[in-house]
């Protein structure tokens, strides 16, 4: 158990840190105390954002010594309640924002190294300016930090081709929570010196240590990209879609995300300055990028897919953007789906995976088993089709107080998609990680052996248990 | 401290496994009780082959109630004696061998699961049946097994396209130090539900529980290869061709291995059958290979490469392989390189890794390093140039006693070539993995954090020792 901090640890770090890493000011600290989604509200003893790796050690050793508990954050924009400490006011949160530096960008090695606090959406302008292009991206960009996106493991709209944070990041610097430094920052191919720590590092929501920077892959800048929006019958139709662009063209697929109807409307609702690519509505949406070297070949090759699709009765209407800020204007539909779900009013968001294969049929009957034991209960399925990645929302029927049916409902609801998603092979999180919010359940109803490696793991790394205790894993 | 197994303990295994499963035939078990290389010589108490995963379930539940020591074992054919059992008597030695079946090739998802003790060349012929090719292949595809590939995270010749066996793990089942069965196998493209299992387990070396089966991610069979025996001044122009070939036909590119002329020799001395694939001897070679879909293309962007290549200076002599047999013959010699440098007598084997960037001049200043410290002793690099990892054999100096001269020097010889590898930011085991031959010199050596992390998931996953004690780290 970890304790309360002494006024002798405050004034310590106090003292380390300076008036601008160390504040104990509620208002200062208001914003990062509840998540981005506003549900987990929580009380800090202090905020600590050191300017260094060195410092961050050093708040490490006190808080080992003190036995005091640690909630690293980012962005603060996670959507688990990961970065949120618990209410007692006894936790201190370790901000890495000041940690900000791009370290490091090799052209010719195609890599950079970013300290933590790098925000995602900088960091794509500073390698931009060298000619690279960081291939990871997501509605969050302008918030999202590069410790929390490795921490968390994060995904988004190009996974299809480059991979999450996982396969991006080619090394990692994090302090121990014993306060030593691991410096795996060099980006070695090979290299087998026994357990991965930088994997282990990736989606681990600081609950091992904190990671202070990356080494982290670039591609060169796509000279050409192609965006579709795609009007489709059903997800089994945009998944024959994506085999046939896959075989045909798969190295230049870069995005398939697969959206309905009714999040459209809510974009178009509440988002403002957007308006629908297509004159006429449809069921389904597919968004579909291309990215690669050739603008005529790329051109070409999509507008041949898409015309025998058409002629086969595969889809339905389409539109290929003429231009850059026409295709921002697609991706801003896609991003924000989660702004106007919100402005909707309250759901139950579930981030889930299946087999590739089934995920059409998880779409499909998902709704229908909610409907039988929640009638009238509204299911949202949007998102990454190709990595068998769903947000799987759902909402309360209409007319009834949302927040009372979900206080009523809401664990049972998600008990029902979880579990269908198990029965399927699936993963109850596929890219947002466990946090606070899918702890109890993960203890409930994963694997019993998993659960046991799991708490194995973070006995052996963090004995005291400073580190982010009450998430990921009790 | 693991213990001593009892005679009822031994009486409980021989009548779980029955008579083809357990065994303490001093005959049957000898020869996997000496390491492939011929340098570790253990005992066991008994050796242990079960069949299925429920068995090896209940040999670990007996084992870590008794707790008495287990050392998995696949093929035998690993290079660092991580499967060789202490030289007590008290380790049993746990087979996975005769877990041998291919549960399953599915072809529309391009994947198979295979058991533990599949044999690797078995499993590319039971693939290939399907018209499919697991794109990882080694020197000892006749004996290594899937398990061991897993767990040692082995390499190869193809990691530059297709990585490691990491790359090409989709999951995997595994039996835990308290003989619970993870099951990981689902092929889920996305899962953040805390740290990352199968990650952990390849590259553990059987020190963190037993692997089981793997879900394997295969490729089609490439329906074209062409393969090119170079010959070229030295590792920089090496360097500058990679890079060429990289930019302008990356995607294609399967192999680029790097071997000096004296490992040649040593292969066409020893190796029946070998011959030098060009008239004139050269001071280094490239073996190149490219794989793709169309065999006119492959081969004309080839000759294109190597004809500018030819032209510009940069190699001195190329032959193309004009039959997949030829292609073979080239590949042997390649894979002959270690079985031929056995014949030549006791030589220091490191297989290190440094930035790519940095290989040529490791290569040119190691040896210069080593004749300053221990003159007359001879460097040999070879192998994997584009993953920034080579095979670094040191010979003694010719006309001493081979044997006595490594007795005497070759610990100081390996600090020397490992301390290098360090400087350059590099890996002291790069595919080979620590087993008992690097476990003390990278306790002694490396960053006290990794081996602090490395201590810690290995106490908190197996708590009481019992998995392949005194390997990897101690």
């Amino acid at each position: 158990m970890t304790r309360q901090p002494s006024a002798s640890l405050l004034d310590a770090l106090g003292n380390l840190l300076g008036p601008k890493g160390f504040s104990v000011d509620a208002d200062a600290m208001a914003p990062w105390l509840t998540d981005w989604r506003g549900k987990y509200h929580g009380r800090a003893a202090a905020m600590l954002s050191p300017a260094t790796t060195d410092e961050v050690a050093a708040i490490v050793r006190l808080c080992a010594e003190a036995q005091v508990a640690l909630v690293p954050q980012g962005g603060n924009s996670g959507m688990v309640g990961g970065a949120t400490p618990d209410t007692s006011g006894d936790q201190l949160l370790l901000s890495l924002r000041r940690m900000n530096r791009v370290r490091q960008i090799d052209e010719a090695g195609q890599l950079a190294v970013a300290e933590a606090g790098v925000i995602l959406e900088n960091f794509h302008n500073a390698v931009l300016a060298h000619g690279l292009r960081f291939p990871l991206t997501l509605g969050g960009k302008g918030s999202a930090t590069i410790g929390g996106l490795v921490s968390t493991n994060a995904g988004g709209t190009q996974v299809l081709r480059h991979g999450s944070m996982r396969a991006l990041t080619l090394g990692i610097e994090a302090v121990l929570p014993d306060g030593s430094i691991f410096d795996g920052l060099a980006p070695l191919k090979k290299d087998n010196r026994g357990y991965d720590l930088r994997h282990l590092f990736c989606g681990a929501e600081g609950t091992l240590g904190v990671v202070t920077a990356a080494s982290l892959h670039l591609v060169p800048v796509a000279a050409a990209r192609r965006t579709a929006w795609i009007g489709i019958d059903s997800p089994e139709d945009a998944l024959l879609l994506l085999r046939r662009v896959d075989a045909a063209i798969g190295r230049e697929l870069e995005g398939f995300e697969l959206i309905p109807h009714n999040c459209l409307d809510a974009v178009l609702r509440h988002i403002p300055q957007t308006r629908a690519p297509l004159s006429v509505a449809q069921p389904w949406y597919v968004l579909l990028e291309l990215a690669g070297e050739s603008d005529p070949t790329l051109g070409e090759a999509l507008e041949q897919q898409l015309a025998t699709a058409l002629d086969a009765g595969l889809i339905r209407d389409v539109v290929i953007a003429k231009s850059d800020s026409e295709s921002e204007g697609f991706w801003r539909l896609r991003d924000s789906i989660s702004e106007a779900e919100r402005a909707e009013g309250p759901a139950l968001q579930h981030d889930v995976s299946v087999p590739v294969d089934l995920m059409p049929a998880f779409i499909a009957d998902n709704p229908r088993r909610l409907d039988i034991a929640f009638p009238g209960a509204r299911a949202l399925s949007f998102g990454h089709l190709g990595d068998g990645n769903v947000h799987h929302h759902v909402q309360p029927p209409i007319g009834v107080d949302g927040a009372g049916w979900i206080a009523e409902h809401g664990a049972s609801v998600s008990r029902l998609v979880y579990s269908h998603v198990l029965e399927l092979g699936g993963s109850i999180s596929a890219e947002h990680g466990i946090g606070q919010m899918k702890r109890d359940i993960m203890a409930e109803i994963d694997s019993p052996a998993r659960l046991t490696a799991l708490r194995g793991v973070k006995a052996g790394l963090d004995p005291k248990g400073i580190f982010n205790p009450g998430k990921l894993i009790a």
